[in-house]
């Protein structure tokens, strides 16, 4: 299982808010968080990409508050169609969708909710942790990226919830792999190599 | 003068610092510094880049902290060979090298140094933002940038010195302008159409 690949995927502005100040209240999401993800409904090239990332994808690791702020809409169906890995400090029995997915909650911490994501993952695949900010940043501090895909938007928005933020003072080499521009969004790409990390 | 455009053009990591935590103390930059901005002396494509840069600049305007840590090294020649503004509380005489240099120490706050070196700005040229952070965050805040270039490491620093910080909750539309990839780098470019701002 240790060569299951774990990619982050988040949409930022250009100055790096994944939101702004407002989602820090429920529901979790704002004016500016909608202007930074909503390229994901755009046109065939985004549609393409999430596509992508979709197929690519053998389990998911994700915060407490993003399943409660979008949860309500997926009592039927969800995205995933995965076992998904929710981290949280409250433990309740798995959900389970007819459109198979699986609703784990893990309350065991990032570093164990992406070791059970890569045990259900299927061979192939990736786990994807899908946010939010803070388990991308936990998830980064304990080493377990290998893939870092940006979606820039181009805003700045001055003030919110930054990707990038509680890290350790720690210099880490990337390895930049694709950039592709699309309109109105610049998507960025780059492995972690962990053997280089200093 | 009004029509002369305001550049800002600076190297950051992928969680968006200029330096690290030990440039915070005099000489006011270390080995992450380095490692972000070391791109500039690199290969063909890179000091092609940097000489279209210089070729469009007709004055620049700088923090006197970057001033004081390389000023030392411009007694005699400095890159710029143009109106150089420093932002500064104390005020000094002019400096004038025989490169073509000189120094203005201006005390009146970024928006009067950047209106000076509009002025002082050749005819068809730009005027250069060349940080540090804080005079970029001043120059943003004050709508006074109009073009923005980030040349991104690949790299994560995790603390340090932010580009992006202080800046008003408001969300400025940028336009996306090139993107290019050099070995090693991601050159972003963006322009502010102010009249889009909210």
């Amino acid at each position: 299982m240790n060569d299951v690949l774990v990619r982050c995927d988040m949409s930022v502005s250009v100055d790096g808010f994944v939101c702004g100040l407002e989602a820090r209240q429920p529901p979790f999401v704002d004016d500016r968080f909608h202007r930074v993800t909503g390229w994901q409904f755009g046109d065939e090239t985004a549609q393409a990409m999430v596509a992508e990332r979709l197929e690519q994808a053998g389990a998911y690791v994700l915060g407490r508050r993003m399943y409660d702020s979008a949860g309500e809409h997926w009592s039927v169906e969800s995205p995933y169609r995965k076992d998904v890995f929710i981290v949280t400090h409250r433990a309740a029995e798995d959900i389970r969708l007819a459109d198979g997915t699986v609703f784990h909650f893990a309350t065991d911490g990032v570093p164990a909710a992406i070791a059970a994501a890569k045990q259900a993952c299927e061979p192939g695949k990736k786990v994807h942790v899908s946010g939010g900010a803070s388990v991308i940043q936990q998830a980064l501090a304990a080493d377990l990226i290998d893939e870092l895909h940006l979606h820039v938007a181009p805003v700045l928005i001055g003030q919110g919830t930054r990707l990038f933020d509680n890290l350790p003072d720690r210099l880490t080499e990337l390895e930049p792999d694709t950039v592709v521009q699309t309109p109105g969004m610049t998507h960025l790409s780059f492995r972690i190599n962990h053997a280089q990390k200093g």
